[in-house]
């Protein structure tokens, strides 16, 4: 959703570099705190902080420390639930972002230890700068990033419905690839006073996207261009865009999926600038071959 | 701790219902909310939310349903801190509270998943109700919690010291087990706007003790009796008091600590039922053949 500040680091990265500063402190076993800050550093595309900022930023902005806290909170968590997906006993992956996966360098036992940290780092991160500012918001704030994260409707319950035998295609994407940006949108809200509901629709139409593009980065990239093994849909079996529709229909139905996203950017002073950015960040979504034909 | 409420079910028993319902309800993986629920219900012997809800009642008592969400919090985490300790990578126990562990029964990847989502929702039961009351005292109230199941002090970071080649033990122990007993008397002072310094101290002094009569248990109880595997610090060749004091020694050592805990008790209105309670408390943590000499 581009950076939200010309100069300097977002305020999300800063708030970032804060919560792993404190879990992995002085007093951490230091194994473990290499774990924190090598799950975190250097970042993917830190598409969800963004978003979340953008929201905020849209509708007039909010706390600053509060904005950046809920963005990094998100982000946290993505980040845990990458570390615990790349685990033998989920995709067993061995690249994350162009390097090794946590497991890989740390063992799994840290690297289960540094999922479930990471989960709490956002939560404590939330609490503090709610803490250090008006505390009014914090309710409706975890209420909104534990939904994404969790069960029966966030990211816990998408991974979890890849161990049933039959799977509700629907709740399993929107729980899996959707929450998370649904969070990111409504936190965006919830921090700036805008009207939840409204920008919750906003997250799930980029959720959606983002889940298809990733199908069709999946089916069409090459390892190195997104920086962790690709194929992964047809090897585990996994139901797919790319499967269901081919390739030309997945990107097809991607470009609908995007102008969708743009039209449902609720009414706000920062509009149009904000369709621009998701316009935008879809196209960076998809391998460089096919960017041209779906933005 | 003792039963809080003499009739019907306790107010952290209420709301562990509450917080599991929520988390495993209709939209749930069915076999995620199975495994929230099993790994929640029956619980052990509760003594974290019982320790929580007795400090806040010795001090006068606070919003019961923030109460009862701050004492079902700690027990989530503590339950999602068993299952993930069970998991192959760790203990690889095939039993807890006498019955086979989340893992064995539900598979790895649900036992993972089932550990994240309970975190996640004793955050989120925490925001749920301070959003329905005063939202004044969630920030610190985040803040002891997280601090006792995180990085660096709590239990996550605890684990993570079995990991090194170079243990602190007094971290490691106070990480591991004492902790979460911390985060409990915090929290039981936080809501009840108790001295939260005080009322920690209390905490620590527990955890301490339970940490020397767990090492005693897993020493010289029957499996039958505590529901898991005894003789696991001699098998792991993890630090023990036993190891260290002998078993005769560690029961010295677990009585002079019970009466430091019972003289930690800070002023309250309620004080004197405390003490007798952390008394009766300790006498139950122990082997059915050693529970006089040291109680």
């Amino acid at each position: 959703m581009g950076k939200i500040e010309a100069q300097g680091l977002p305020g999300y990265e800063l708030a970032l570099q804060d919560a792993v500063a404190g879990a992995a402190g002085e007093a951490c076993p230091p194994q473990l705190g290499r774990a924190l800050h090598y799950a975190v550093f250097p970042g993917g595309a830190r598409v969800r902080p963004q978003l979340c900022m953008a929201v905020a930023a849209a509708n007039g902005g909010g706390d600053a420390a509060l904005t950046g806290a809920a963005a990094a909170a998100i982000e946290l968590l993505h980040c845990a639930s990458l570390v615990h997906d790349d685990m033998p006993c989920f995709d067993n992956a061995s690249e994350r972002r162009g390097k090794p996966s946590v497991h890989q360098v740390f063992g799994e036992q840290l690297a289960l230890l540094a999922g479930d940290a990471l989960i709490v780092a956002a939560f404590e991160t939330l609490g503090r700068a709610a803490g250090a500012g008006d505390p009014a918001r914090l309710p409706a704030l975890l209420a909104v990033i534990a939904e994404g994260v969790g069960a029966p409707h966030g990211i816990c319950a998408g991974q979890a419905w890849e161990c049933e035998p039959r799977v509700n295609l629907e709740r399993y994407h929107r729980a899996k690839t959707g929450a998370l940006f649904i969070a990111a949108t409504a936190a965006g809200a919830v921090v700036s006073g805008g009207d939840v509901a409204a920008w919750r629709r906003l997250g799930d139409c980029i959720g959606h996207s983002y889940q298809v593009a990733d199908d069709i980065l999946d089916a069409a990239a090459e390892a190195s261009e997104i920086g962790k093994p690709t194929g992964q849909d047809e090897v585990h079996g996994r139901p797919s865009a790319v499967r269901s529709l081919g390739l030309d229909g997945a990107v097809a139905h991607l470009k609908a999926l995007v102008d969708a996203s743009v039209e449902a950017v609720p009414p706000c002073a920062g509009r149009e600038q904000l369709q621009q950015l998701v316009r935008n960040q879809s196209r960076r979504f998809l391998p460089r071959g096919l960017a041209g034909q779906a933005a």
